[in-house]
């Protein structure tokens, strides 16, 4: 039985639609998952998630086995058992995170050795663990493990980074077994043809579904695009392609337009907790005075609960005086506008008439963009 | 029009069975209010909130005066509207808070000047404008600014405080008028003679509920129940009765035993947040480490959002790791306790039938008794 597919319903010049199926139901394309990093999605539980229109939640396997650790997860019953989350969950392998909250990292032969950003205490994992833990846990799609540079490094770096990586990839896959989908990621740094290479041996092993790493880490913007771009066009066609954690509103509409199927940010959830939110106006810092004495809800056009409830100046009231309760309303109405922008999206791809998305955002001032 | 109302249904051996009605509805008593000083119930939105069964909330007319101000409030049309709240509110009038919270307090002729415990700033506040502000807001309780000392006092300060109160209470009447329902506050310490003169004087004024205040401040548990018990002797039969801040399960068992109708306590949501989960079988700290690999739900017979869905081992995980999910999911169980011992309570009052109540707590063993 086929448990992972992907099936290409449409491809146009403004993006691709189409539709994932997991052992926890069917996804749309594109989609935008919300990180739930250790285990549960900040603040927002599982059915408001649901309600809000979430398909699929990231969570990360490397910071699962440090905290609570696999065998609790799998003694449980499982990922999605231990979340309360009966929908896809995709893990990333942790790459990222290895390289970059440890103080001490050290890529061996057999994988690599660091130490808990928790307690400091020593680990080693093996790309082949990273495979059987994604496995044990029940996921419904796994990332086979990488390696990630800082940016900048220099070509050599990033070269032996490519190496590493597809090794990592070749030995995941081997122990994978057919229990939803498993999916590379293709590294290089902003070096088209590392990045060519990765593409293309990564093909050769052959994935489930193939992921962007390593960008906007650092590099111009307008490079991260010409990466995307160049990598997606080295990709086939009837394989899902994510774009891993950049996920600005405006991050969306242009890696789908690059053909992007899946997109992670914590944006939504971490600009909820420091009072930042969404609008199709631009980015709205609820803690500035001029919103003191606003009755307006924070977008009028918006239907979530926040704004069907509460005025502005009841969320900066709430912000200021640190109720935990601004956190969940807040992250309530940016996952929503995540959501709706999705929505958005993919009845504009759908039309073929990307009119109504581009004037999804209007009046923006230069100032508020930022973050978009 | 009488906007306020309160109909005793029934005097049993165990306690009073009764309703309120106020401009925002009916509500059975005995009665349980989650608290939300600053305009907001911790963690809790309002859907949920209802949605558990609550009838009434208590908010705290200094705090919301000190921020974000009564004018403000006023402005976004009233507190119900700004907090999102349909419900039946009560506010107390702060005399509590003034006096614990504020470094600077000094009682003149006309009222009391303080700084404020957020910047500060010197504010001077009479018992009339208390009485106003809670007008102004448009609570459907007030409660009539009071004078509360520290325990241990001795008789001559109570003494004082009692005259203070009284006199605060006939000014705050005086600028009363019939929208809801105004209460006083019987004060006293655990001096029986100055408790019998507050009320006995508080009655001669008339208000249209009674409540006990200064009480759990560090005197014996005996001495508060014989406090509760002989000041509740002294108040009308026809008169709702209101014990204000105590509310472990005892507290509220122990009180409605005694006649009590109201109760308000800050420990199901602070207890949520620190960790402690309320059982059928005591008190449950759910950071303890044999709690590590329990697949169970905090309490097996609970039928809250949080047990049919959560283990205690993900629920431990989620604490340990500073989710803030996980002082959403804590929240809701002990709401969830709290509002199903009400209506048990308020069930074995109409059966006239105390022993389900009092089987209701199992196994609880000594130690963890603390805090019930």
């Amino acid at each position: 039985m086929e448990t992972f597919k992907f099936c290409l319903e449409k491809t146009t010049k403004w993006g691709r639609l189409g539709w994932l199926e997991t052992p926890h139901g069917k996804v749309r394309t594109p989609v935008f998952m919300p990180v739930g990093t250790h285990g549960a999605v900040k603040v927002i539980n599982p059915k408001d998630l649901e309600w809000l229109g979430a398909e699929m939640v990231l969570s990360n396997v490397y910071h699962l086995y440090l905290r609570p650790g696999i065998d609790l997860i799998v003694e449980l019953g499982g990922i999605h058992r231990f979340m309360g989350w009966n929908k896809t969950i995709l893990t990333d392998s942790g790459g990222y995170q290895i390289f970059s909250l440890s103080k001490f990292v050290k890529i061996k032969d057999e994988g690599v050795e660091f130490r808990s950003y928790i307690d400091g205490s020593l680990h080693f994992l093996t790309p082949e663990d990273v495979i059987h833990m994604q496995k044990a846990i029940g996921v419904d799609i796994a990332m086979s493990l990488d390696y990630c540079v800082p940016y900048p490094s220099n070509k050599e770096t990033v070269e032996k980074a490519v190496s590493v990586t597809l090794n990592w990839a070749k030995r995941g896959k081997k122990v994978w077994e057919n229990q939803g989908g498993l999916f590379c990621i293709v590294q290089g740094g902003v070096f088209l043809d590392l990045r060519k290479r990765c593409a293309e041996e990564l093909l050769q092993i052959g994935f489930d579904g193939y992921a962007i790493g390593g960008l906007s880490v650092g590099e111009e913007k307008e490079k991260t695009w010409e990466v995307v771009e160049f990598t997606c066009d080295l990709l086939p066609e009837d394989k899902p392609r994510y774009l891993m954690g950049m996920g600005t509103p405006q991050d969306i509409i242009e890696g789908v337009k690059r053909g992007v199927d899946i997109f992670d940010c914590v944006l939504p959830t971490r600009f909820a907790r420091t009072g930042y939110l969404f609008t199709r106006c631009g980015k709205m810092a609820i803690k500035h005075a001029k919103y003191a004495r606003d009755p307006n809800p924070i977008d009028s056009t918006c239907e979530c609960y926040t704004c069907r409830n509460f005025s502005r100046a009841y969320l900066r009231h709430l912000f200021l005086s640190r109720e935990l309760l601004a956190y969940y309303l807040n992250t309530i109405h940016n996952l929503h506008f995540y959501f709706t922008l999705i929505r958005k999206i993919r009845q504009a791809l759908e039309m073929e008439d990307m009119k109504e998305l581009e004037s999804y955002f209007i009046n923006m001032e230069e100032e508020e963009r930022e973050g978009f």
